[in-house]
């Protein structure tokens, strides 16, 4: 590798964790804004977004331009492709953090649903999911980004419970019919973020072992248990 | 171009093609097998997935092998890149048949939902924006590409007129409530769908052109109406 290489893919490193940092508050406002009901902190993750949206265009940009200036081959191609699918990925959650701050914006001047949701544990999941496939990604830890794919059942679970308690909410009292269908769009929101956290994860172990991991059964997708000795 | 070059890249043409067909298949698969309550049709889609996850496997691979092969650089490396991008959109097209037939399957063994919806002319609207992104792919006709653009907003708008007429529905006769967020569901599987065509349409621009079209405002998305003489 020249030392402009190095230079560059570096700038590379700094701008995917940038803008997974970017996106990452903007989830964290979205959920925020949904949970004290603050409809200023939800119009500001949707003013947000062209901002998510132009750090996109350019680090595609750094890519296609470092693709073809340093013809990488191996490990190198991997990790641009590899940034190429992650900044993706962070784009379309930057977007779910937008439907979510929408939904909010809508929540914030309705009454608040009274039901029991087990969405506070919903929350805490995908947001751990987050930081955790962003960890694995500065970190190039595999480890760490075949755990954040084991915690995806958890929240699909949770989301189908979510549907079943909303379904008899809205049964039960037809006034909250509005409401709970935004509440099941937000938790839809959720574990799509989830989803886009396991993309993460795989892109990562993609980067570091060269292993396609996605579309595999579960077993491969298990974190690697540490040593005995 | 080489021999060699030009005929892996024809088979990596071949190759997207037929994975589009294949989901083009798949989706319309899925709408019939709602439309008619067909769960053998349903079943059949769910299980076919297999297949379209294994050839975006191939496809990706085929792509990167052919990055490092001949280290391609201007209108050649956008095709790859775009062919990457096409190929994870088709098979999160996939997926979404996948959901679509899941609930057509559900449907399938519940009664008919009495409502009027515009269910037809969104599932006309779109059939046709999935072959006209792939027609546009074939033909790298960037024409047909900034029209599949300007399709989107009706799909939109259908999908929020279906979530208005299943909210009444829902508030005015409980008994529908599980059978109404099916619908719900399936009408935001179809406008994603639609979604996953427009980025299909805006790669063939990318292939072509070397324009980015996406997150512009709408006058850069309009077909470029045809000259006057």
């Amino acid at each position: 590798m020249t030392k402009h290489m190095v230079r560059d893919f570096e700038n590379l490193k700094k701008k995917v964790l940038g803008l997974g940092g970017v996106v990452e508050e903007a989830i964290n406002n979205a959920i925020l804004a949904l949970l004290d009901r603050r409809h200023d902190l939800a119009e500001e993750v949707i003013s947000g977004d062209r901002q998510i949206d132009i750090k996109e265009l350019d680090l595609e940009e750094d890519c296609l331009k470092a693709l073809a200036l340093y013809q990488p081959v191996a490990g190198d191609l991997r990790f641009i492709i590899a940034v190429l699918k992650v900044n993706n990925d962070l784009e379309r959650m930057g977007d779910l953090a937008v439907n979510i701050a929408e939904r909010a914006s809508y929540l914030s001047v309705h009454p608040p649903l009274k039901v029991s949701l087990d969405f506070a544990q919903m929350v805490t999941g995908v947001r751990r999911m987050v930081r955790d496939s962003l960890d694995a990604l500065i970190r190039m830890d595999t480890n760490l980004a075949r755990t954040v794919l084991t915690m995806d059942d958890e929240i699909d679970s949770i989301n189908r419970d979510m549907y079943i308690s909303l379904q008899e909410l809205m049964k039960e009292d037809s006034a909250t019919v509005e409401r709970s269908v935004h509440m099941l769009s937000t938790s839809r929101h959720l574990e799509r973020i989830a989803d886009l956290c396991t993309n993460i994860a795989e892109d990562v172990v993609f980067m570091v072992d060269g292993d396609l991991i996605r579309h595999r059964t579960e077993d491969y997708r298990k974190p690697i248990p540490p040593d005995r000795n």
